[in-house]
This record gives C-alpha cells, structure tokens and sequence, in this order.
C-alpha cells in the first residue's frame, strides 16, 4: 500500500493528499509533526527519506518519491487507470505545470514554515513585519493566478474536471485564509475554489480531517 | 521560429538554454534586464507575456510558455524527436521530477533576486546578512542532493546522458560559485559538474555567453 509521510497543515502534503483522493487510490498517512521536538522531520530516519527534510514524501513499494509535483506526476504515470489529472493536450499540459509552478515555486517556498523560521529566529523580523512578507508573496502570486484563470472558462483552473492546478490552488487559498487575505480581488480564483470546496476529494483531503490535525 | 525572454544570469533562463541547446532547438533570444529601468519584467509588455513577471517565458508559434520545469517538460512532449532529457522508466522520471524540484522550489526561490531585494529594502537586512541567507538556503539545499547523487552512479546526474536534472544543478552551481560557497563537501556534485561544465549545450549557455551580458 502506498504510504504518504504528511503534515496536517502543510499545503504540499495536502495537493498530494487532493490528487490521492481524485485518483481513489488509498494509502496509509504517516504524520510528521514539523513542530513538535524541533521538527520531526529533522529526525536521521525521516532524512533517510526525503533528504530535504520536508513533507510530502511517498512510498510505493520500493520506491520513494519526494516533491509534490513530482509525486502527483508519478501517480499519473504510475497509475494510468484512475483518474488522470494531467490532460493529454501538450499545450494544456504546459499550461496547467506552469500554474502549479507558480503556486510550487513562486508563493509556497517563499512562505514555508522553515523560511519564516529563519526571518524570526535569525534576522529578529518581528509578527508584524512576517505577516506582511507572507501577505506580499502570496498577492503577487494570486495576481498572477488570477489573471492565468481570467482567459480559462470552466468549473475547475483548467475545465470541467479539477487537475494538478486545483491541487496546488485549494491549499495555497487555504493559507491565504489562515493568515486572513482577502480574495475579494480574486472573483476567478474564488470561482474555481467554490467548485473545489464541495468535491469530497478535496473535502477529505482539508487539513482539519487529516487524523494528526491538532 | 522559438523565442526566449531571458536574463543572462537568471538561473531559471539558464536551464531552459541548456534544454534548448541540448536538444539543438536553435531559438532567438529576448533580453528582459532584470534590473534596468526599475526591472523590464515588471513592463506591462512583458506581464501580459508572463503574469508573475520572472524569466523566463517561452513563446512557441500560438503557445506561450513560463515556469523553467513546466517549459523544459514541453519541449520534450512538443518535440519528441530531439534529444530526451526524460528516459521512459517511471521511477526515474520521478527522481528526476523530484531532484530538480529541491533546486527549482527549495533552493532557487527563497533566494531569487526579488526576495534578496525585498530583505534589502523592506527589511533593512544588511549585505553579511543577506549572505548568510544566501549560502544557507544553498547549504541546505546541495546537502540534500549530495545525498541524491551519491546513491546514483554515471557522469550525469542519472546516468550517462543529461536530463533534466543536470539542468538544474548547474546554474545552481553558478549562483554558488558566484556566492564563494565552496563545494568541497559535494565532491558527486562536483563529478558532475566536471562531466557537465565540458559539453557544449552547457558551455554555450552560461551567463557570460549571453547577447544582454552585462
């Protein structure tokens, strides 16, 4: 059974946990807590699988797949008869990495616990001054999204069925709400994410069902 | 004909030159300074090319492209009788998926000149500062794909031909040495970077080859 080492509240493990849910392909949840003891997934055994020392990690079988990206790519390949997130398109296929890539590589890093991490701990960057970095990263990203989803009709980022661009879009809303950003300027984004909150794969995937939800 | 909006030292652009060249797509190049005139990529020209205003962008007949990686992976779907940088074997897709992603989303982005900027001028981050974080996003990062590459032998990062991997590693190299971040303790980065830094697809696409060269 395929076993994904998850962390309730971190937005890659949960695009991975959405794309496992739309595949319907269970798996077994491993929790690594990125809070408790100085970060479980500092741990020598966590490092031995992923050598980045982040979540997601995914085990299947012999193999070990790190980065969210690349796991829900694998399941596409991996896993050819279950739901595909990836339409066979070339052009859309482009269009919807460079979404996800937006989201993976532009705003999440940007934002990520170990980068906020540093700004208090090392550089004495103050709560205020942190939120305003994390406010910043995420509305120039949403800016960018927002105008991508403009030329796309459709329920879903890219048509009537979610793909990877869902996947990595209802996380990263889910943060944007955590730290309280208004979507108000984002009518497209907050369309798509109206279709996304009543899918049950992206329902049992929210942070609050994951059973190491604190 | 391909087009390119590129910066000379933009690793990001670096990548997909090295992609271009070692599939020997020839393609015009489109310098976007990334720091003349306040930054051309923030021009509302080049926002309605690339929406999160980075280099780089690939134009391709109707079909624009942004995000290194989602380019990278169209070029090999686009043109599949040019030079593979993705074998066919499922598992080491994923590890190549996932070793370019610890560069192109765990290292690259945190330390992307807009941030260094952001921690210049918003922060008031002095310059040793700044280095610091420099070289420890990089520390974390190579540490990781040392690991990576010590498990896997050949001249290139998987095996004996370039992928998309080596791609990525190799401007990340050039940040580094352009940082002074010495690389003794990544002796299978360096093997790698010997077997790269002779072949002419990696040659003619450093910075210093560049038409915008400053």
């Amino acid at each position: 059974m395929i076993k994904l080492y998850s962390y309730f509240r971190s937005s890659a493990a949960y695009r991975v946990r959405i794309a496992l849910n739309l595949k319907a392909l269970s798996y077994e949840y491993i929790p690594v807590h990125l809070l408790n003891n100085g970060g479980e997934q500092h741990t020598a055994d966590y490092e031995s699988i992923n050598p980045i020392k982040l979540v997601p990690a995914l085990v299947d079988g012999e193999q070990t797949i790190t980065q969210s990206l690349a796991i829900i790519e694998y399941l596409e390949e991996a896993y050819p008869n279950t739901t595909s997130l990836m339409p066979d398109d070339v052009n859309l296929r482009a269009n919807i990495r460079a979404f996800s890539q937006i989201i993976a590589c532009d705003i999440h890093p940007v934002n990520n616990l170990r980068v906020i991490q540093y700004l208090n701990n090392k550089l004495d960057v103050d709560e205020t001054h942190r939120n305003d970095w994390y406010k910043h990263w995420i509305t120039v990203g949403f800016d960018a999204l927002e105008k991508v989803l403009a030329k796309q009709p459709g329920k879903f980022c890219f048509g009537e069925a979610p793909t990877m661009a869902d996947c990595c879009l209802v996380p990263q809303i889910y943060n944007a709400r955590r730290f309280e950003i208004s979507l108000d300027n984002y009518p497209n984004i907050l369309s798509v994410y109206s279709s996304c909150k009543e899918h049950p794969a992206f329902i049992q995937a929210e942070p609050e069902k994951q059973p190491d939800m604190a």
